[in-house]
């Protein structure tokens, strides 16, 4: 079946967000990734900052977290935590997106969410650590931790959340259908090869 | 800088050696895998067999071993074990081949062993269990063993033969440029988009 729900998983710095983007645009098709965080952020009357952080990264005992742990609103939250709350409500708008028609989604476990349709190529980027020190310094400017520690942190909590919610391990490629080296292959080619996976399928 | 020269990395059972001799085929360039045994076996004078197994699977004390570990040949085997001999001419024999032109090469860590060239795409190619216990029972028929043994016990002698000669951990995406997973995408459309990309760069 042709696919045409493309889910971009990407490790930190690896440009596997600037693939999608370019992904999208090339085939003239929705893109996923902010767009996300405003819907559930809209739905959930949650602060941006939150959605975005609690969207990818791993469930804590943040104060905020905690206040929703111990508020009791039966039938709202039906006891469970608000990362667990957030989870189910951008579950359903991944759900509701797909449903949408064609579409590029970055990151947010779309793969595993998405993962009783058959119209879904699940993509997984990556690099080699030089690769994306350089990124992350030029993009995103220096910091007081190193770019080693930055590149580490990031993945760890995408990959704690994901195992959280899924079950699975981030980044093993059995959950992928291609995995691409961005290092190696150059964004470009990244974006044309999976322009063509899409037009050939 | 263009990669004419492509190296089959793949679990047991997911076509990853079927891909590499079709993609050669197509692409009409040379194709090593029992040709590189031949070779080296020829070469050595050690048994086909012998030289099948130990290439790819990792170093044991099998009897034969034993029998070269314990024999002082100066000059010939300077003391090493007969695998670590065999890895020297294999790897000798691989290095030999790539510098012949545009050719495939499956197994035997031709990725890493030519891992200074700039014309060498890196491939691996995985499948989900199903995908490659059923291919593994319909091409090499039923055995004593279960297919989930015998694909694991496979799997397990290449890793640890690659962690032995390389350092590295086999099938880590980040040893290769892509990664393509051959259940989901399907044998035949594995060997054009790696024909695509063989003559796209």
């Amino acid at each position: 079946m042709k696919k045409t729900i493309i889910t971009v998983s990407r490790q930190f710095g690896s440009g596997g967000r600037t693939i999608g983007k370019q992904l999208a645009e090339k085939l003239n098709i929705g893109y996923y990734d902010k767009e996300i965080v405003d819907k559930v952020a809209d739905e959930t009357g949650f602060d941006i900052k939150y959605v975005e952080e609690r969207g990818e990264y791993a469930p804590s005992k943040s104060k905020f977290a905690y206040t929703f742990n111990t508020m009791s609103t039966p039938g709202v939250m039906n006891g469970m935590s608000a990362a667990d709350f957030l989870w189910c409500i951008q579950r359903d708008v991944i759900l509701q997106i797909a449903e949408k028609g064609p579409c590029v989604i970055v990151g947010r476990c779309a793969d595993f969410i998405l993962n009783e349709r058959d119209d879904v190529l699940n993509v997984f980027i990556y690099a080699d650590t030089d690769f994306k020190k350089d990124r992350i310094v030029r993009l995103y400017g220096e910091s007081e931790k190193s770019p080693e520690k930055r590149l580490a942190e990031k993945d760890k909590k995408r990959a704690v959340n994901y195992k959280y919610y899924t079950g699975k391990q981030w980044g093993d490629p059995i959950n992928y259908d291609l995995c691409l080296n961005s290092g190696r292959l150059g964004i470009d080619y990244c974006v044309s090869l999976l322009a063509e996976i899409y037009n050939a399928e």
